[in-house]
């Protein structure tokens, strides 16, 4: 039915039995003693109907209970798209990856500015070209250019719009929520019954959920649309500035968050989702793909596979870098291989993110789905086999030949190898003759090319109507 | 006594124990039925003498006879520098950095030109200047401008005097094999009978050992010097298409050289070479750091380290880019992080490569250091106990606060992180009053601020005095 990667290479582990029995008394104590405060009293009602103990808003929570209602969350789930073949399998061993979100600037070549509604249906068509991505979601660039009030429903009728791929609701405040859930019941004409909205709700760490992420969390769960619960963690700000330390914290705030999706209603499909990274000690910036990170994602990978749950890593093709430049490539490739190295089942931003989240960049976009292809490639199986040994290659060519013209090279080269998309192994003297373009110029050409094929996916005229009917109507009661 | 990295992370191993099989039994049978040919007559003496089938240059070995022999070098052993406290230990966990060797061209910033004497030079103090570097080599720039007959004596001279770390001997003829090890007595001051100079002995793929690389490799082995073997293989010139027959043939080359190494002295050192790469069959270039090599280098130290021999990767740092760009850097790090994950004990060209290593780079040098660095930090384990959940951090900030302030936080904030060399994490309206330096721009400060810290360290004048004699009395008899 669906076509999502799957990683097939075996998991990279760092955790020994012994750190990982720490890891696990850790967060038992932190969230039976300190707890988890919950902005919303609806939430706080819940916890305390299923015997929690609750004081001024802080639930100390039972680690057993909170495991048992994780427990209630399936392993794996299928989130549909309009377009059925585009519906992608989040857990087991698939990998899916979506588009970068939430900047408020863009960059294209050495221009940065203001983002654009025009910028987020760039980044949508992209998204939405690149077999790379399989989520564009609705924010790719936040539209300085619209009211604030109602630019979510111009957002998700964008995302809805220009790509048949699967949707990312709004989760910026309760009717941002309910009004994606409406428009994704009018682009699906149905209930929603199965899993259709994906949704991202952020901790406000340390150990806290505020008010509009519950509004959103509670509304998604109860329309058992999959929720991304995610801890945003930079150590040294939001947390202790040992890596374990975060873990504990880590794994207490998503699985507290867990607990309620589940006592919202049981079975909500739910991924758990980590974002963690360092701030730089020097300057107090946040920083992104150094060491810390990398770990960070392996034992993410790790512990979010004990307990069975889909796994959201950081994102892909993080970094602080204010360009296109060897910083932006090495910390983006060094967040997006450890999640395929750690198992990683939702990949956010794993295209165009570029100065610590801040920007969406054309040209950074070209360069991750570079790397996530390669990577995909790299993560499949090898064929290992007597056939594969080609023997027969060798008794044809012998001792200080070559392979160029050799049977078994002239029937496979053509696929043999993975085919770059930007990576160049032009000589010098051609490079040159071609106009000494780097990744960032060749990157430069090939969105704008990638534009050019976009084709928009059909959508019935009375579904078109029928959004476009809805967003008028909620943009005048939302008074913009 | 040194003190070698040591890789303290699992090792990644995705071949299965049938897939071992499968190659094991591949290189059995390449290994005795193909065979190796060996261009040199004392080889082909050694190996008739010890009962393989020789017949018209090539050697049919038997697979058991190899492993015999192959078990007669050591698992792990100490290259002497001279200076003991920069000795490398080379086997085992422990990883040990060459910086890049052998470019005819160097870069500059923007400048691409004929690799000199005096870039060697520069190339050398880089090298004895950075503590992530463990051998400079003597060959990281090859001078263009000393005659060809000779160069080797300036080269190894220019490396024994400008840093007291491990050197690399030449290896171009059989007078630059036994001129490194003379040079190299004068310097330590006696008749090394223990390793102090490393060789590399590339393989004339596929399955061929030119008489040159045979002339080095017998005088080395002869000396008791440790020899790195290195099959040089670009998938689709001198291998098969695929990876299995790739490892397979690296594995017969390369046991077949260790095995001579052994028959001229027992217990020589060698350490498995691997170089495994693609060709870009559109161009017909060579193509460095694609998933190819990547999964090269996982199957090559996991074979490597069935073996029980020490083992090279490729290098780290490969790249076919042209400048210093974002290619130059994924490429970069998709050699080097699977280096780690794989257990490489020596990492050649591990600093300033570029341009399918046509190119010595000032500026890549630099990105190559923060990646060695970067990776040496992830690569040491965590400390996971009790204390470092830092419970006490979060009693104190409880909810919602921040931990920049903590009493746990400023008891550690100076070292708890990565320090980066190059990356930046400077905010966008910093970065750009400070001049919008993108990371060459910012590496291009950095060598030149390396090159004002370098002091020559100390050599006894008579020590000098004797190289430069040494020097001057060989030239003369190379007729230059």
């Amino acid at each position: 039915m669906t076509a999502t990667f799957r990683n097939g290479l075996p998991r990279y582990e760092i955790l020994s039995e012994q750190a990982l029995a720490t890891i696990d008394a850790g967060w038992r104590r932190l969230i039976s003693e300190i707890g988890v405060e919950f902005d919303h009293p609806r939430a706080l009602e819940l916890f305390a109907g299923a015997g929690q103990a609750v004081e001024e808003g802080v639930v100390r929570l039972d680690p057993d209970f909170v495991l048992e209602q994780a427990a209630r969350a399936p392993a794996e789930f299928v989130v549909r798209a309009r377009n059925p073949e585009r519906s992608v399998v989040v857990g087991g061993d698939h990998m899916c990856f979506t588009a970068v979100q939430g900047p408020p600037f863009v960059r294209e070549g050495d221009e940065r500015r203001d983002a654009t509604f025009a910028d987020l249906e760039r980044f949508i068509r992209l998204s939405h070209v690149f077999p790379e991505i399989d989520v564009p979601g609705s924010v790719s660039a936040e539209p300085s250019d619209l009211p604030l009030d109602s630019r979510h429903l111009d957002m998700v009728r964008a995302a809805l719009v220009l790509s048949d791929k699967p949707l990312i609701g709004s989760q910026i405040s309760l009717d941002a929520a309910e009004d994606s859930l409406a428009l994704a019941r009018i682009a699906f004409c149905d209930d929603l019954a199965e899993p259709s909205v994906l949704s991202n709700v952020n901790v406000n760490s340390p150990l806290r959920y505020d008010g509009r992420m519950l509004d959103a969390l509670l509304v998604y769960a109860a329309a058992g649309q999959p929720v991304l619960i995610t801890p945003f963690l930079l150590m040294g700000a939001m947390s202790p500035v040992t890596i374990p330390s975060a873990l504990v914290q880590q794994l207490t705030e998503v699985l507290a968050g867990v607990a309620l999706a589940q006592l919202v209603r049981p079975g909500t499909p739910v991924v758990l989702g980590s974002f963690l990274s360092h701030t730089d000690m020097q300057s107090g910036s946040p920083g992104f793909g150094g060491p810390e990170a990398a770990v960070g994602l392996l034992c993410s990978g790790q512990l979010a596979r004990r307990l069975g749950l889909p796994w959201r890593s950081g994102g892909g093709g993080l970094t602080t870098s204010q360009t296109v430049d060897a910083q932006a490539a090495y910390e983006s490739l060094h967040t997006l291989l450890p999640a395929f190295l750690a198992g990683a089942n939702v990949v956010v931003h794993a295209a165009g993110w570029l100065e610590g989240g801040l920007v969406s960049c054309y040209e950074k976009f070209v360069v991750d789905i570079e790397l996530v292809r390669m990577l995909r490639h790299e993560f499949t199986p090898l064929e290992i086999d007597e056939e594969s040994l080609a023997f027969g290659a060798h008794d044809e060519v012998r001792h200080g030949g070559h392979f160029l013209g050799a049977a078994h090279t002239l029937e496979r080269f053509r696929d043999c190898f993975y085919r770059p998309l930007l990576s160049s192994t032009e000589n010098f003297e051609r490079w040159t003759r071609n106009g000494s373009l780097d990744a960032a110029d060749r990157a430069a050409l090939l969105w704008r090319e990638a534009l050019e094929r976009y084709e928009q996916p059909a959508l019935a005229v009375d579904v078109r109507e029928g959004l476009d009917e809805y967003v008028d109507r909620r943009r005048r009661e939302l008074g913009d």
